[in-house]
């Protein structure tokens, strides 16, 4: 079954629906788990041959997303939780060295606010790469390793693709590791700014906001790279063709003596219907869902992302040192 | 028949579903005029009592439409013709006075993209109320009236309705008239950045993007209100319920045997799926839908609008004043 | 002695000029108390007629300083205490009631990076007064009293004098206080970014970053004031007649056989000196000395302020809720 | 005679500098040209072997100034033949083929006002290099060059040194030709925001606000790199230097039998003099000299100088299109 017609770039969402259509997960193994009281949720997916990365529409890789409706609030206990997880699986996504240099990389356009999420994490990590030995403020000697920040701007601004400017920079400055940050689009509402994933397989072409990036990986840029991402849209088709089949699903329990008919509305696969309906919505393509109240949840994100990177990558630094600093 | 489960803040949006579902439009006037060359369609709707208004949805009042696909382009050209007619519609709205003070008013909140219209817009205009006589610069001597413009923010960030500043400033300055600038929803995604809407009803209680809005209109402020806005954005719920709706009847047309059970569908009036819809919808209230490239056009549309308020309200300026004073 | 020529906004300059020159302090109290260990000095000068008014050019009333290099600088421990010393004096400034609704203003130009300090303040303010009870969340219930904030604009983009703005809101929520954020200026270098003055005399005439300032003080707005300002430039006139003056002292130790001369320099009077050295300065007028890292700054000093206000004002909030929130 | 205690960017002020001291200006040729009416002076000095490359302090190469009181108001006229002047003399510097690819950087701080010249010119530039031959707009087509703006930031935020950034992406999208834009430190503060210098020889060791920037020249970069630069500060040292040192002029005038001493006080050569200012100044290093109205300035200037870029660049694009392009 093709993934072309379920816009989303969550691995979870992705594999949720080859489940539900009862299809095999061959390749894909799934490990989830749940904390309840903070209402936090972990699911770590593994694609691990090609039969499950064609299945997935994804590359083979490790793919951990973190789900809770705390991040659309000011939770702040559930927050620092959230910062712990987020810290420890980018540890054991990758193995970081004493002495690595970390470029991190803030995808994303500042001006628009629900694609501003990577421009605003670089504006919240502690950048050390340029502080030379000697000139190291005493309080953070040995207890941060070589971090730098970059926001690229979109080709729509510059004129130059994301990743050509990455790989430029990053032939210049040899990091051992780039971590990529970006806004993605989900399937479900219900996912967007409440989930953050984190992924080895980099950035793969075509996410993000529709924005038809070229890849951002090992195999782009020579070293690995980190993918992090949260949902803040959901693509507009993908709303509709999702809630009608909700609603279908509702209408047929409510009028059971319809029922065939129901059915072939439903058997109307999910790509014909998608179709229909892409040719529905006005030519102006590439129109997104998002929240209203957007850009006070884009900053707590950038926050939350931004604290766990500078607790993850300078071994020194502390939750508590990171709440001070960020004052 | 109702208008809550149409959002729009569109009159001509009402009134197009009105005529759609063969009603009676007593108490509503509308004349058109259409430029073919410049692709240019202008709709002047008049509510003449409250019959109209109450069939609307909107107050007694005028509504002028200006509608063109230039807008979400660079045609320049087309801009020019634009900035002309909001400046002859915005003459017949309201008849200035040589000495007559004014101030602009730009709602929304400057940080999300699709609600920052209004400030921008402020951004761009020629303000001269705080100039005095001796200092004015000799190339505006003459040629200007005194104008002011505010961005009052928004209440989630002030913590103050915006209809209580706007009064308060405008008890203390006394304009003769206020101008407000905001974004709108719009039912069709068409309609988006394509339209200027243009009205001496005010702003509505309830307008905009799902602020909730205090009404700032003639019988709030004291003095005349017009209310300039874009649709920016189309309401999640709403652009579901058009989508199905469109889809129906693409299906009814296809399959004319189902006749019967279409017409059961359609037959399921409006409010009721829009109902089921916002159900169904993640209680994550007010998502919007809005274009990619929004950032890109807003400052083009607030480009517009200024340009047409800086002509009109200063009687000595010209189009090519406007150009180089924007530079 | 007049205070014309050195321009100042802090009180406690006012009063180390006087000192220096030997003139009686009648009018005017000054205690001192100082933190050795962590640098910080607070100094409380209460003008308490007219005579000290005269004298110091500035109204009576009581005007608290508090100083320390770290404010410059990543201290996040002397931040804490300095921000739990803010809220002590702020709380000896003014005798807050429970119910009490306050209104903070952000003055200054958010667009002029040493200006933005009012709006930056704004930007992290926990605003409640929106905030019904019923949709207060289970957090703050009981622990906030209804604040709110607004950022006015300066009049050069607005055209309305930011006095006038302030009144009309003033006028429209009834706050039982004001407080005003401003940038000011300071006569020596070592005062940028290293001061926070706090005063019940309200915003001076003429007073912040050359804008001629209309007062807002109890006078004129019907209810107290709070003016609470960070020096962040050093007018440019005073920085030169200031060097000169050190210089000549430095001179004059180093050549004593010159003595007569250098005492004919310093014999003359600071205002003819000053009054020649504006005469040579471009008639560019307003020019200010300000630091080049000032955004970083800022954006501290902001949150130090912030963090301050949300302490005092709402009764439950801790400095380690205002550590978490403003994450 | 050494350059090193007066801190310019500007080579119009070095020449300047070496002549009031009557010094040799071998190796360097100036010719000027004045618009009495529009009050524009351009000046071309030309560096021509090391000998005046050490007296001036800068490489050998180009540098055009052009001066106008006119950049700092609203004088249309006057800035539209500045834009002129400025495309003109950016083909004398470098004579652009017409299928050149050309690199725009924005150097400096956008967050820092004065320092945010570069990052402004980007965002009013045609780009074009990302758009397809078949994607061209019709009214495009045939008139533009590939033509691609980058705002790379500074070393403290991202931790990356901008030349690093600038050689990086040049060795992927290897341009024909690169264009730095900065801000500049200048000696006389008439000369802010009234100049615009523009240079082949690049971007110098050291030059703009104190950021100690690595060269971005030919050298370095592999290909040519034009250095297009106003100054928006004067250095807090140099302005108190030059100030005192007319001051003393003017005393000596009025006080002619105290000649001796004058004679003395000048003869303390300007290094003492400015290395005992710079003692006496707080060790609270890189503070400017800037003018209070900084961000209308800015953005003016940065509409001049990406006009001109549009101009010169594009071959098929006029004034006119320029002014309705950046409305």
């Amino acid at each position: 079954m093709k993934m072309e017609n379920i816009r989303t770039d969550l691995a979870l969402e992705n594999q949720e629906h080859i489940s539900e259509s009862g299809h095999d997960l061959s390749g894909v193994d799934v490990t989830t788990e749940i904390d309840d009281k903070l209402d936090i949720t972990v699911t770590w997916v593994s694609i691990t041959d090609e039969t499950g990365a064609s299945a997935m529409g994804k590359p083979v890789g490790n793919y951990v997303t973190i789900e809770s409706g705390a991040m659309k609030e000011n939770d702040t206990a559930a927050h620092e939780e959230i910062i712990k997880i987020l810290a420890r699986k980018l540890g054991k996504l990758h193995n970081l060295q004493p002495g690595a240099v970390i470029l991190i990389v803030g995808l994303g356009n500042r001006y628009v606010t629900p694609d501003a999420l990577g421009p605003q994490v670089c504006e919240k990590i502690l950048v050390t790469r340029h502080i030379g030995e000697d000139s190291m403020p005493q309080d953070l000697q040995g207890r941060v390793r070589a971090v730098s920040a970059l926001a690229p701007g979109v080709m729509g601004i510059t004129g130059i693709e994301t990743a050509e400017i990455v790989k430029g920079v990053a032939d210049k400055i040899k990091p051992d590791i780039i971590i990529a940050v970006d806004a993605l689009a989900a399937r479900r509402t219900s996912r967007i700014n409440a989930t953050i994933q984190m992924s080895d397989a980099g950035i793969n072409p075509g996410a993000g906001l529709g924005n038809k990036r070229a890849a951002i990986n090992k195999a782009t840029m020579g070293v690995p790279v980190i993918a992090v991402g949260v949902p803040t849209v959901v693509d507009a088709a993908t709303l509709v063709n999702d809630t009608m089949e909700r609603m279908l699903d509702e209408m047929a329990e409510a009028a059971p003596d319809e029922g065939t008919f129901y059915d072939m509305l439903r058997g109307l696969q999910d790509v014909e219907r998608y179709g229909l309906i892409r040719e529905i919505l006005d030519p102006y393509d590439n129109m997104f869902v998002t929240p209203k109240d957007v850009d006070a949840v884009i900053g707590r994100l950038a926050g939350i992302i931004a604290s766990a990177f500078n607790i993850a990558l300078h071994p020194g630094i502390t939750q508590a040192d990171v709440n001070r600093y960020l004052n």
